[in-house]
């Protein structure tokens, strides 16, 4: 029987909550960790936000988001290295070691997906270091293809540790979620080979449910409610030794328009039941 | 210079005409081929519409489309059997020698994406040997990772590819079709993987534009529109020995608004210049 000690609530998944009102639900329902987002973290104040959470006792897995790496001009280059140097600042302050990365799409008018993947290469070169000094890992999180161009030009695991690879595992490994992964058979083997090295930076689940909506962005499903055997992919995160938390993180225009502690009360419960 | 000599409109392009319509304008603008689709031509009358195709001069270069093997039940998995044999049949009657398969998505309930890919190569089995026997090839067409759940289980062309080359080349091979392997950078090593068992069976263009519309069925972008680099990849599929049809094919609800036979000068218009 799954508990809910490996447990975390993606802020995101129940974004119509103030940070106050999370935190008093998560200690309400004994949810341990959440993962916490910069926009609304800024907006309570980052040094507030990390004492709310410290008082309470519960873990920050991750901080998203970090990234945006594929502009072309040097002016745009540069403005994303400072605000993932103030990410990585963010996520010390609030006492996680992991800001994952959506690593950006293709610039205007540029066809040139392997281009833009080596454009993150050269920001992580910058990055890395940096964040291994403060003791924070960067994981690219691979997302779903549908987002190649617009979002994200790493589409598999495969591509992610190929740039991961090019660096020390304590500066950057990936983000395996369920999600953006379910539907490549060479995923397992690609979370085999990113345990083996330990690049496994945080496991995140979302189910997949159809028909997707509008800009496809807000249609992740709540666990059980999709294709996905939540608990086939823990095995193999779990096989490759990952002992950390599972985030669920939902993007969801259904779930949003209810009661957000009634959303992380089903979710808890859809957690313990499937993954 | 790229002319019209390789340029095949896939009918759905242009569904708003009928199949006189269609044909019509095809000699008009000097188009000499057409992939057809089952239920416009089923609705013409099969053998009506083989002698409008024949007496115009044009070439039916794909039949669009068999598949939907994925059933569990014996009796779906029998009358999916029979509907792809009533399928081949119309492939000769029309004269073209390549029949397109969307493989099916998961059945209801089911989350079990290796079983659904086994029980496309049970179906191919038993109508490989029918296909072939009557001149007929099959294409396995990998769709976009989008569509795994609900329209095909095979999302990759090396996964085609893995079910095809259990059957001879003449019975099984692939689509290659931009639209749903752009994003795959192991795409091009398994076009040369496909065109060297002589298993590149028709080659079909899209483009991606976004944002996808809800569903994202009907999102496939006119060539030039989007991210996708046509002349890149039909360079692919030439250096892999590949000489023949290019169809365009977009499901595209901006285009059927249109009248169709504009939209089939501008799609030409199109293959001249990007493709």
């Amino acid at each position: 029987m799954t508990d809910l000690s490996r447990f975390s609530i993606n802020q995101m998944t129940v974004k119509q909550l103030t940070l106050p009102e999370l935190v008093s639900a998560c200690m309400e329902l004994g949810v341990p960790g959440v993962g916490l987002w910069r926009e609304p973290v800024q907006e309570y104040g980052v040094e507030a936000a990390a004492k709310l959470v410290r008082d309470a006792g519960l873990t920050v897995t991750t901080l998203c988001r970090g990234g945006f790496f594929t502009a072309i001009d040097p002016g745009e280059r540069a403005a994303a290295l400072a605000d993932n140097r103030a990410a990585i600042d963010e996520a010390v302050t609030l006492g996680t070691d992991t800001l994952v990365l959506v690593s950006g799409g293709l610039p205007a008018g540029s066809k040139d997906l392997h281009g833009a993947r080596e454009r993150i290469a050269d920001a992580l070169a910058v990055l890395g270091p940096y964040a291994a000094e403060q003791g924070v890992r960067l994981a690219i999180e691979p997302l779903h293809p549908m987002f190649a161009s617009d979002r994200c030009v790493v589409s598999t695991l495969a591509q992610a540790l190929d740039i991961a690879e090019r660096f020390p595992a304590e500066q950057v490994g990936v983000t395996v979620d369920t999600y953006h992964i379910w539907w490549d058979d060479q995923a397992p083997a690609q979370i085999a080979r990113a345990g083996a090295a330990g690049r496994i930076h945080t496991f995140q689940l979302a189910d997949w449910t159809t028909p997707l909506p509008e800009g496809v962005l807000n249609g992740r499903g709540q666990i059980g409610d999709g294709a996905i055997d939540m608990r086939e992919w823990r095995g193999y995160v779990e096989a490759a030794g990952y002992t950390g938390p599972i985030e669920v993180e939902l993007f969801n225009d259904g779930l949003w328009a209810r009661d957000g502690k009634e959303v992380l009360a089903e979710t808890a419960e859809r957690f313990v039941r499937y993954a």
